[in-house]
């Protein structure tokens, strides 16, 4: 028996696993895996039995394990629940624990699993381990002659990085309880292990502060976290083997703060909570005690509901208008030689860590917190790169130079739209030549959901399941980043990802619906399928259009960062550019025929959706591009004026104030077809 | 401008406002209404203002009518927020209340709407009336000329009953908070007024209680509600002017109070949480002392979580075994003259009363509560009938006769899977000749939801859009209860309720992604259509095949009471009978041609999707049906022979093993498009 299994690892495993069979579709891809023929069969008389010694948390998940399991098989499994002190005789699943883990940095999740014909086993040091176990295995359900079943399989599997979080924004929308929760499942589900919970900016305070009540009465709108709710959150997160981390953004992003406590502001001024995007000046002053006393309530009453060694300060994009204008402060710099906001910055950032300190809790912060005199113990959260003129991970690099730990966000912001392979393809990992002790404080990185344009309905659909791929880059090998591996798994994962309850895809359908007004909605489907929303900055430009109670039930919040049907466009134009075979030449005009004739479905519905009324130029346009590459493609090539028909159609744009806000997907292959069809020789 | 308006009542209501226009689609009806041409168009510069003396919950429910016509419009409305001491210049919308409702039984709810076509009034006597009003104009969204517009109408509306209520039942399934939260925001686009909540069965105890900490602890499987989420979903419901009702069932249904506290049950045992359904022994023990103080206990912590003056105590199918079997309550019924079971639970339900009056509460219970000697303040809630072999309505009308008020369920069994127009035609004022007093004792109506077959992934399916038409039954005049004139309004309300968030809709296609192993569901989807889950008991006969862990992911829980193919099909087969033209004869062809293939169609994806293996016996009989059909239909004649083929395949049942459990919705059709075949002269 053991003979027949293969031990391998990094590189060479995903050409065995496809090899062997292509029901192994895991994501993060574990660091070693062999299959071998042969499956376990899942029906009634699936048993789970935990032994050792655990947390209590271990029978919530393996019962939730059977749940999901008989949910998605519809098999009517007779155990009901996994709970202590019960004996089961050979059960089909044991899981075996040497200690309860600790929900704490660095604690090992490692575990063992092994799928045999009759019998599954799941060993793990601590059941943080196990928790990742079950969620392997709950993703190796596969169809084997027409029953449900695991295959054959030895995994043994560990994380690269400690820390692999996800980032949630609550302030510019809030996100109810539930929103959290789903997420913290589907992070349990590609084993992240970080919430890190933004919690306060210029757009609301989102948490119930008894001691300095106005923080959530005048500054949330009424929509912010109880105590008790934030206990509960805290309590699912730990369950699932997921630290939180609270972010508290100071002194900048304070609007919401100042809303309440404006006596703390550096402008003596009325504020009022932000309601568009961008960066603002309200800002705490850093030379008021009463800002040091504040604090220091705050996170007393506050740090004993995150039982978390950390806490994220923020402190970005402070431009210091308001500490410029104010001449106390000017003074107080002189005073205290500090020659620049930077060193103000840190002024306040070092009498925060203070604070912080006495509560035992340790501090993370936005790169822009890394100043010479700050404390080595901060961890830096690197987030500038390109966007901001800024070499990628630069501000990693220093960090961890400078005696730092760090995680990256640079190139997991996944608010921006751009394709699941410019976020894989980011390694946390720099290419600079780097010690040991410096690699070893890269901790990992944070995929960051920034809420500007997402709502409680859309936000499943922005995270996932690209933060899937993040969460590999995060816990796989290094050589597991190969793209053509990732799209392999990455559909069936998203599917998955449905199943334990994201809402990614049937929110679509409810936008698509309500925009159609309850009419056929299956030519705004095969549009949204061409069409990816404006990426990076360009939705929401001068960030006024959109305010943050603006309707996010348009086209675009339907639409997705990947269209769909894009890879597979861009691969049969290569290939027909490279090959030019009769079938890829007939596949590509009939998919120009079906998108050239959603324009006049759409308007024949139009006339009863003033939603779509505000799509038809966009369709028009297709129909256009459409049409010229069908004759184009038929004709086996293109004519310079058609060519420039073409360029003026596929750079055109629509009219902003219709909040169309999508891009045509495919208009960098069909710019390479054309070209090609025009440089043809017959 | 005034003369062109007509006010009319009653009966005449529907076929006026069909006459004008058919895009007032409301639901409930409202008492009152005339239609004028003209609209006010909605755009970016609607404003709301709230004048006179409100409750502050105005605020929020307007800021959400905003939001809601700002997400279903795609109009960006500058105002963000309606808030008090905000002044607005010619308001668009202008609410006028005169004082704040209390959130109790009787206040007055009526409002009046006038919507011109440049400003839009509200005058409500209370809040209450004013939240009523705003949900009929967010009703009122239509499109007009490629824009939305509010129709130029005036309503002036109050409801029949003054308890319009929904129960769902949380022991045999667990909802968690938001799904009852979004079920709130239906019962108040609807207009009902009360949320009973079934909070403790034989399945679960689903409430923390401090000081008796075994009722959640080992009464829930970890699954129940926070106190402070308790007062959350009242606080949330209170904002809606929605009543919380909490019901917890005694002495019978008391499983799960007796395995925390098994020394308060009549029997000497070791009770544990069923997970069957069904009616069981386990009972509280009336002649123990330690029960009424537990139940002092229990009331005294609880209480005050449920402001309301109305608390439910069940006390529904004592069949009294375990009373009869144990010899100290047989002597006990003997030394107090308690003739009867009926008698001891009288005596049981006195004292309770008792203990709740303690704490300012009234009593509901079922009906089995009513005895000579059961106080007359007790509210008697109506429930059997026909299948529970009595007179339907009998226990309200002997209520109100007895001099108790009472409230109707018999006839709003929504977990039966009965059809919307069963539940539609019931009216809550018995036929029986009442007087003035008696008829006044009728308060209303509750859809009642029990849980042995919903989860939170199915619950809305089941609930919504039928409640719909029971909230109109509840709300609406008498006279309107034309069943036509409410499906016109039907498929229209249901979109809405998408809209404001039930999951109907969605979770359904969830459903068949998960059964179709993410393949196409296009035939599941039309499958779906012509099948309806069993009805009444007959799935789970016996109560033991579905456990309460049971998967309900299966095709069954993606279909619904009402095949949605199934009114058109029925009109067809009537209008074909009738006339036998050609144009409905082809339809009929091309209708049994389509579900026909469906079977070849889904066998061709099943070896991929063992769910849907379990299907195609079904398919295939349908299959069968259709090409007998199809024959009979181009030949205008059916054999004998075939007929008696027909009807085995009409009557044949799919194996009950594999839970199917469903029905073809089109059989009695289907039977009598046969046999006006079999019988046509050439």
């Amino acid at each position: 028996m053991k003979n027949s299994f293969l031990f391998l690892v990094g590189l060479f495993v995903f050409s065995i696993a496809k090899g062997l069979s292509q029901n192994i579709q895991l994501m993060p891809y574990p660091e070693q895996i062999s299959v071998v023929k042969g499956h376990f069969k899942i029906d009634q008389t699936f048993t789970v039995q935990v032994k050792g010694n655990p947390d209590k948390r271990i029978y919530r998940n393996a019962t939730n394990f059977i749940r999901n399991i008989s949910n998605k098989t519809g098999v009517f499994i007779d155990q009901g629940f996994v709970e202590p002190n019960i004996q089961i005789e050979n059960p089909k699943l044991l899981i075996r624990i040497n200690r309860p883990g600790l929900n704490e940095l660095r604690e090992d999740e490692s575990y063992f699993l092994e799928v045999g014909q009759d019998q599954i086993v799941l060993n793990a040091n601590t059941d943080l381990g196990a928790i990742h176990g079950l969620q392997t295995l709950f993703q190796l359900v596969a169809v084997q002659n027409g029953s449900y079943v695991f295959p054959c399989v030895k995994i043994n599997d560990k994380p690269r990085f400690v820390w692999r979080g996800l980032m949630i924004d609550v302030s510019r929308h809030f996100m109810p309880v539930e929103v959290i929760k789903r997420n913290l499942d589907a992070m349990s589900f590609v084993k992240m292990n970080v919430f890190h919970w933004h919690l306060s900016d210029d757009q609301g305070f989102r948490v119930e502060v008894k001691s300095l009540p106005k923080l959530h009465e005048k500054g949330s709108d009424g929509d912010y976290y109880t105590q008790e709710q934030i206990k509960e959150i805290v309590a699912y997160a730990a369950t699932r083997g997921i630290r939180v981390v609270p972010e508290f953004d100071v002194p900048p992003h304070a609007t919401a703060i100042l809303t309440a406590y404006p006596e703390l502001g550096s402008k003596d001024t009325i504020y009022s909570l932000e309601r568009n995007a961008g960066i603002f000046d309200p800002t705490l002053d850093p030379t008021n005690e009463r800002v040091y006393q504040f604090l220091d309530q705050l996170f007393k009453e506050i740090t004993p509901l995150f039982p978390d060694s950390y806490v994220h300060i923020g402190g970005d994009e402070n431009a210091g208008v308001h500490w410029d204008e104010n001449e106390k402060i000017t003074q107080f710099k002189k005073e205290n030689n500090l020659k620049s906001n930077h060193d103000l910055q840190t002024y306040f950032n070092l009498r925060l860590e203070k604070i912080l300190s006495k509560y035992n809790k340790k501090l993370v912060g936005w790169e822009e917190i890394m100043t010479p005199k700050m404390s080595k113990s901060a961890v830096i959260h690197a987030w500038r790169g390109e966007n901001e003129g800024l070499k990628p991970k630069q501000s990693l690099v220093d960090a961890v130079k400078n005696g730092h730990e760090t995680i990256l966000s640079n190139g997991y912001y996944i608010d921006l739209m751009l394709s699941v392979e410019s976020h894989y393809l980011v390694d946390p990992m720099p290419d600079e030549q780097l010690s040991k002790e410096e690699e070893a404080r890269v901790l990992g990185g944070e995929a960051t959901m920034w809420s500007e344009l997402v709502t409680p309905l859309t936000i499943d659909s922005r995270i996932w399941p690209r933060t899937a791929a993040i969460a590999e880059r995060l816990w796989s090998p290094k050589e597991i980043n190969d793209l053509d591996f990732m799209f392999e798994r990455y559909e069936k994962i998203s599917n998955d990802l449905e199943q334990i309850g994201i809402q990614h895809k049937r929110n679509k359908d409810v936008i698509l619906r309500n925009i159609s007004n309850f009419q056929d909605i299956r030519a705004l489907d095969e549009l949204s399928k061409i069409s990816e929303p404006f990426k990076v900055y360009s939705r929401n430009v001068g960030g006024t259009e959109y305010k943050m109670f603006s309707p996010l039930t348009l086209f675009a919040d339907a639409c997705t960062a990947d269209a769909l049907l894009k890879r597979k466009f861009n691969k049969l134009v290569k290939e027909y550019i490279s090959t030019e075979n009769e079938t890829s030449g007939k596949e590509l005009i009939s998919n120009f025929n079906n998108w050239g004739k959603l324009n006049d479905e759409l308007k024949s519905i139009a006339t009863q959706a003033p939603l779509i009324e505000r799509i038809i130029p966009y369709t028009a346009r297709i129909e256009g591009i459409s049409k010229l590459m069908i004759d184009a493609l038929e004709n086996k090539k293109m004519s310079e004026n058609q060519f420039d028909q073409l360029t003026v159609l596929l750079n055109q744009k629509e009219d902003p104030l219709q909040n169309l806000d999508v891009e045509f997907a495919l208009k960098k292959s069909t710019l390479d077809l054309a070209n090609y069809l025009r440089t043809i020789k017959p």
